[in-house]
């Protein structure tokens, strides 16, 4: 009566769903709206930075052989022949003992070879300067190239795009930038004991919450949400649902639904949409009784309804998916970490226990956060972390060295599971 | 000639800054557009959760009592007198020997006290069923308040509002959302070099990264950046530019021009707006000649034209003051690493170095990223760290204990720069 199924572990999980890539689309968008976007082309360097000899300070350029000999007792003198602003060009050759005012970031003038700062440099008038001191031939002179060759990488496609990289982008001239597209994710929500976010608690039912927290999940790993609403358990509304959506999205998510209940939809999901089952149990706890298909090309998950479960399931699984099709790093951001209590309780299948991070000198400690539950939805406000506990029959003690995922950061990690956790 | 300005600590210009705090400012936003804004009032349980005692499994709800002599040899006999899904509530009370079929989630019929699994259960028929072993009271129900209480605190102002935080939104009805307004920051480049991202580069010249690169770090810092274009070193041209937004601004950076050099505008920029200077030197490198003043309790900031100094500048003034105004950890998550290589060049002042950070079991080992002069624009697409190493006279040795401030990070601290850095 009771369905059996077989849990896989998660890295061959992971590994199934990960053999249906999505298909990669580019778009082009203004660098103004390219902040944490992906870069989908390498970026390159079209030319030296800096790309001409510059100053990078205000002071006076000068041939650095007139000052040989300089001294406190015996300055050597120079005749100001002129001043050169940043983004102007100083038209004559500088001759000996001659000195051009320059200001920082501005073009070394040809026929010089060193730069003193102003602040070391006697001014006696507008036009005549004192120097007491040596000044090494190439002094303050920013070279060309010194920064960055022409045809440099610069980032790679799969970079997530922050303030550093949009500065690279504008310096090489990228007016538009080819990013990934996002890919689309639409989200169903089932259950007739849901109520919608703005209804009045009823006895025996909860509010939607896992469609809401998907939908960040989504917009977390770089794709956009297209919520399908939420339907009761009744095979044909949540068909209906998802037949008129189905074009409209690169992957599908339903939450709830997933076990081997009466009521349970995902498994018709699965039949009536004629994908083909990559998995429909994991050894891991919460989310063992997530299911992923695929049909068409689009892959199809059903997440559990609890929300610990759901939460799991979606950053272990869709997660990567979607930041593979954008070729960021996929998984999650891999650390290491003590755990800061004991966890006694043993389990067969490998735990996800949320967590929050404590960082001591440096040292990541780390403490399962409120009610282990896969139905508690409030740890999951203050998880940063998953702690990863292996399966087994015994418990683990404080001070135990546990992997973590890092939930809250934007960088990702292309850790093989295969070889990092044989979970 | 060279005017002479006196630095200040770190420190110090941090706390003359955060002196004049933005004004704070709310909207209300539906709770899907919620995502990586900021809570601006403190989420509190509406209901306890479990908002009624429930099955965590699929299962028959009985009496413990009815099981206390069950075993092998002499099962319990039950009486399937009813089935409740998710969402429904279960009329009758349940007597002796009676059991009810339940589903995940679903509210634990009257009379009942315990849930015993479907697989451990055998179906003789769909009226009939067999246990075969003692449930103890209280087995399988989730209970009233288990995860939270009424009123609990979930999460509070000030937090940024994560997929876990969306969850909790939803479980407890806020489909509309408080949160921080975005502060508007004007954004206007100056400088004569200035070439705008499409055009061709030109001898002496450079394009304008900065703006672009500020843009970014605006929006990371979770304000909307206004961009005010790019104006040549003519002090009536910048004036104008920001008299025309002065008013559409909740605080104004400038790029460039913050030196003590014949073409530098920000000491003009400071008088025309009769603004008072609350700094225009910091004891640090880059960025030394960072300029602060306060004008109609709106900040205008003159961060440097060289790309590192002017990003450093942003993340260390500009960042808390944004963060601060929506309530957020407002500085740049703190840690601690060692040096991955030596750092032999000493400097009076406190160095920020671009760096990149390596995680070695656990451990964060970071190395200076590319070349490290204020000038350099290639090492901040790949730096994800600030090293802080304090000034003095000596250089630092591989191994040494550093502090570092992560990037990348969209998380916050509010540890206090007065105690952890004296800088």
């Amino acid at each position: 009566m009771v369905e059996r199924r077989k849990p896989i572990p998660i890295h061959e999980a992971v590994q199934r769903i990960m053999a249906y890539p999505l298909k990669e689309k580019v778009e082009s968008v203004p660098i103004l709206e390219s902040y944490e976007r992906v870069l989908m082309k390498d970026l390159r360097a079209t030319h030296s930075v800096p790309s001409f000899n510059r100053s990078p300070y205000d002071g006076y350029a000068i041939r650095s052989i007139d000052t040989a000999t300089a001294s406190r007792d015996t300055p050597a003198l120079f005749t100001v022949i002129g001043e050169i602003g940043a983004g102007q060009v100083f038209k004559e050759e500088v001759g000996p003992n001659e000195a051009v005012r320059i200001m920082t970031g501005a073009m070394i003038p040809s026929g010089c070879d060193a730069v003193i700062m102003l602040e070391l440099v006697h001014e006696r008038s507008k036009t005549e300067i004192e120097i007491v001191r040596k000044v090494e031939q190439h002094d303050n002179i920013s070279f060309i190239g010194e920064d960055t060759k022409e045809l440099d990488l610069i980032a790679k496609a799969g970079t997530v795009i922050h303030p550093g990289v949009v500065a690279q982008l504008a310096t090489f001239g990228q007016a538009e930038v080819s990013v990934a597209s996002r890919p689309v994710v639409g989200i169903l929500a089932t259950g007739s004991e849901l109520l919608e976010v703005n209804e009045p608690l009823e006895a025996g039912k909860i509010r939607n919450s896992n469609a809401y927290m998907v939908a960040a999940q989504v917009l977390r790993a770089g794709g956009v949400p297209l919520m399908l609403g939420q339907v009761p358990d009744e095979m044909d509304a949540c068909m209906e649902r998802i037949h008129n959506h189905f074009n409209e999205v690169d992957c599908l998510i339903t939450t709830g639904g997933a076990s081997v209940g009466d009521f349970d939809l995902v498994p018709g999901i699965v039949k009536r949409l004629e994908a083909e089952t990559l998995f429909n149990k994991v050894a891991m706890r919460p989310g063992s009784v997530t299911t992923a298909a695929v049909k068409d090309g689009k892959l199809f998950f059903g997440l559990s309804g609890n929300p610990g479960a759901c939460f799991v399931g979606f950053e272990l699984f869709v997660r990567p998916l979607l930041r593979r099709s954008m070729r960021a790093p996929a998984h999650l951001p891999i650390s290491k970490g003590k755990l800061g209590v004991d966890f006694p309780k043993p389990n067969p299948f490998t735990r996800l226990v949320r967590g929050k991070l404590n960082e001591q000198s440096g040292q990541h400690i780390v403490y399962p956060s409120g009610l282990d539950k896969s139905g508690s939805v409030v740890s999951l406000a203050e998880a940063d972390v998953l702690i990863l506990l292996p399966g087994g029959t015994r418990g683990y003690e404080k001070g135990a060295d546990v992997d973590i995922l890092l939930l809250n950061s934007h960088a990702g990690s292309d850790a093989t599971w295969e070889t990092f956790f044989s979970l």
